[in-house]
């Protein structure tokens, strides 16, 4: 009898025709003129995991629709697991920068190249591939499996969390995977072990009530801009720190052993800076970049306006000066606390003259793996069979909040195993996908549900 | 026989009748569109000198034309006073600010109202006024007169310098008056005593080569906006000094006496407060607000740019920042050494990470009155006889680059007196001229150009 990973290797011609059709479908959430795409995209899902032998269907949301894949053949004691994707893409644009068409994909030195080949069709594609290689070559799969693949993960999932409270019992699940992230290096996958939290402001700086001419009043009102900058500079202290009172004391640090994996890790800071112009010279001088970006919480502005910005000397003392600053935040910490620290800062640094005022944009959770367990240990082995590697612990610096709403809402664990490389251009020109990752990524998923089913 | 003085009563509702016209003409130097208006207004200037007894004309440039009218006949032996003013205003917008129309002048309590009331336009008047005033009732006057009116100021007076240099000789004047500024107070009038400079940058921060996302990314890459935001809040020290070495160096303080005159000067805060929206509560705090407006550089951002400005939450780590920076200089101090004082501090505080790169955009000489000697005694006694009150010496805190060119390419000294009231709105909505101020302008010029005989 053909194994499940035999099936996987002889469909595969058939896998990437299907690949390419998802792929081919225009489906950027962000644009209302691709509605129908998404639609489109979203049936797409709703077929594949019909033919792989799921009961699927499409639900509507007041966005794009959810699509539900649902298996439950193995029995009220085995396991449940919730597999989470998305089906949207970011836009294209800059067009010109693509080197083939975004929705023409395209092979070229071992790398798929399509919008969203790696973030999340590809990857999502990966686990349905992965079930019907079961379904077709035993007629079961090793544990209960929902799919949940939303169309909305590009605009901030802004529907998913009424959509997982209404659903809670028909999602229930033991397990969350989610396979939207990447790999450590090529030949190194990895398991994710945190994201980071988000608390996002504007802050604004108000002086006179209207704009000044910067010779008949400047040096006898406070410019707001200046005032501003200085707020602005005095976030940091001169080794990176973030210079607001109490605003490390809730962290909780890592385990000593985790850091000390992170710190076995390669980091070529050179290969870094080729990649983006600019060496990792920013954040605590008193932690390695990789911490610097998994373990610690930081402070960027995202945005400045004040005043004239257009060409040439327009000699304005201006009356307001605007500042966006993201604050990305690591475990014990949270976008409630962070802002009340933040407004007692304002209020302590206001200079006469300016106001200053705080506005929440946003916040999001960190997210902390838990590590220990069947969950973890099903994923490493999984993971070594299929690159020939025991996974690496990695952290990831971005905000993922639906991870930690799924947990809490179904009190299930998440296991963030991605397989997309680094430098895959995931919401750039030229998005890539390596079609070793591809064939190993759905090995990978077959040997997975095996190994969870003595979860 | 009648005095110019009697004269000007007399003829008062015809002026105002006169000015009307003036008023009316849209003279906005700044847009395409009024180019044929701004023509206008330079023919009216034109005709009106020619109509109070001048030889006049028009003479053009490659932008605006300039406006000559001469008078000799006081003979060589008698002094020659260059009456400079500007026919062309400052772009009425925002309309809906206005009261009444900007270009449909209107008299409410005692006020002018309308655009180029008071700068120029008003003031300019008053001086042809008073040469008419002199030359219908004594058919002479009692100095040679060169009126040098143009139509750029507004736009920076791009072609006034190639034009006083080519015309040096027929405006070779001992002294040049100049009535575009304010009076102290009500009931106080003023000779300006300085002008200060201005030396204006974009400073350029330069991060990663491209935009990337702060969670990715933050932490690792130093953010250019944060960084710049630093360098802004650092150029000024806790006491509001403007910390790059050597700034303060090559400053040349105002005599004692200058000084005591200004601290007998009255300040009201609460009105300033009042006027503007905030209190006077910038600059050095070592200083009174007076002289950090006159006799005291500054350092004002005029505007801020870098990343996402628009709504809501982009967490984009920017790959660049700008901000424009305005130097307000006093006597001593050039646009040139700051530049360099500036570069070699950009040099020293440049964070690895980050290039930061200086333009320099624009710059302007400041300006200290020669007040000894006849020129300050004359227009003293004409200004006391006029409003009651001796004239107090005030400085100003914007830049008239002209004024330092007239004088060097001439070899004349400039007396500054203005007429417009504090709080005039000269480059907003609003504008507003006083009736007083136009009564007894006139009044002062008629009596300066007699007390200038004696020159």
């Amino acid at each position: 009898m053909s194994t499940p990973i035999d099936f996987a290797r002889r469909e595969r011609g058939r896998f990437y025709d299907e690949l390419w059709r998802f792929l081919r479908i225009p489906s950027v959430s962000a644009k209302s003129e691709h509605d129908g795409d998404t639609e489109r995209a979203a049936e797409w899902v709703r077929s594949q995991l019909e033919a792989a032998g799921l009961e699927a269907e499409t639900i509507p949301t007041p966005g794009h629709p959810v699509v539900l894949g649902e298996w439950s053949g193995a029995g009220p004691d085995a396991p449940t697991i919730l597999i989470y994707g998305h089906y949207d893409v970011q836009p294209p644009e800059p067009l010109e920068l693509w080197d083939s068409p975004p929705f023409e994909p395209e092979i070229r030195d071992g790398r798929i190249y399509a919008r969203g080949s790696a973030d999340d069709k590809g990857q999502l594609f990966l686990h349905i591939k992965a079930l019907e290689a079961h379904l077709a070559t035993r007629g079961r799969l090793p544990v209960n499996v929902v799919v949940l693949a939303e169309g909305e993960e590009e605009v901030g999932s802004p529907n998913l969390v009424p959509f997982v409270k209404k659903h809670r019992d028909r999602l229930a699940a033991d397990a969350v995977v989610i396979s939207d992230s990447a790999m450590f290096a090529p030949g190194l996958p990895s398991l994710l072990f945190s994201l980071r939290g988000l608390a996002y402001f504007e802050i604004h700086a108000t002086g006179p009530s209207t704009d000044l001419h910067s010779g008949a009043y400047g040096g006898a009102i406070r410019n707001p801009a200046n005032a501003l900058a200085k707020v602005i500079g005095d976030l940091h202290d001169e080794n990176g720190r973030i210079a607001i009172r109490g605003f490390y004391d809730d962290i909780v640090d890592p385990s000593p052993e985790t850091i000390a994996g992170f710190r076995q890790l390669p980091f070529d800071a050179e290969a870094y800076t080729g990649a983006v112009g600019a060496p990792p010279a920013g954040g605590e001088s008193a932690y390695p970049p990789l911490e610097r970006l998994w373990t610690r919480p930081t402070c960027d502005v995202c945005g400045l306006l004040s005043g004239y910005t257009g060409e040439g000397a327009k000699t304005v003392l201006p009356s307001k000066a605007m500042a966006k600053v993201s604050f990305r935040l690591v475990p014990g910490q949270s976008s409630e606390r962070v802002k009340e620290l933040l407004e007692a800062h304002l209020a302590r640094v206001e200079p006469p003259g300016v106001d200053l005022e705080l506005v929440e944009l946003h916040g999001g959770r960190p997210w902390l793996a838990r590590l220990e367990g069947p969950l973890y240990e099903a994923a490493s082995r999984a993971l070594e069979q299929s690159f020939g590697a025991a996974p690496v612990l990695a952290g990831e610096g971005g905000t993922i909040p639906i991870v930690v709403e799924l947990e809490e809402i179904l009190g299930a664990s998440s296991l963030l195993l991605g397989f997309a490389l680094p430098g895959a251009n995931m919401h750039a020109p030229n998005e890539w996908f390596a079609t070793d990752c591809f064939e190993r990524g759905i090995d990978t998923l077959i040997r997975l549900y095996d190994e969870l089913a003595a979860l």
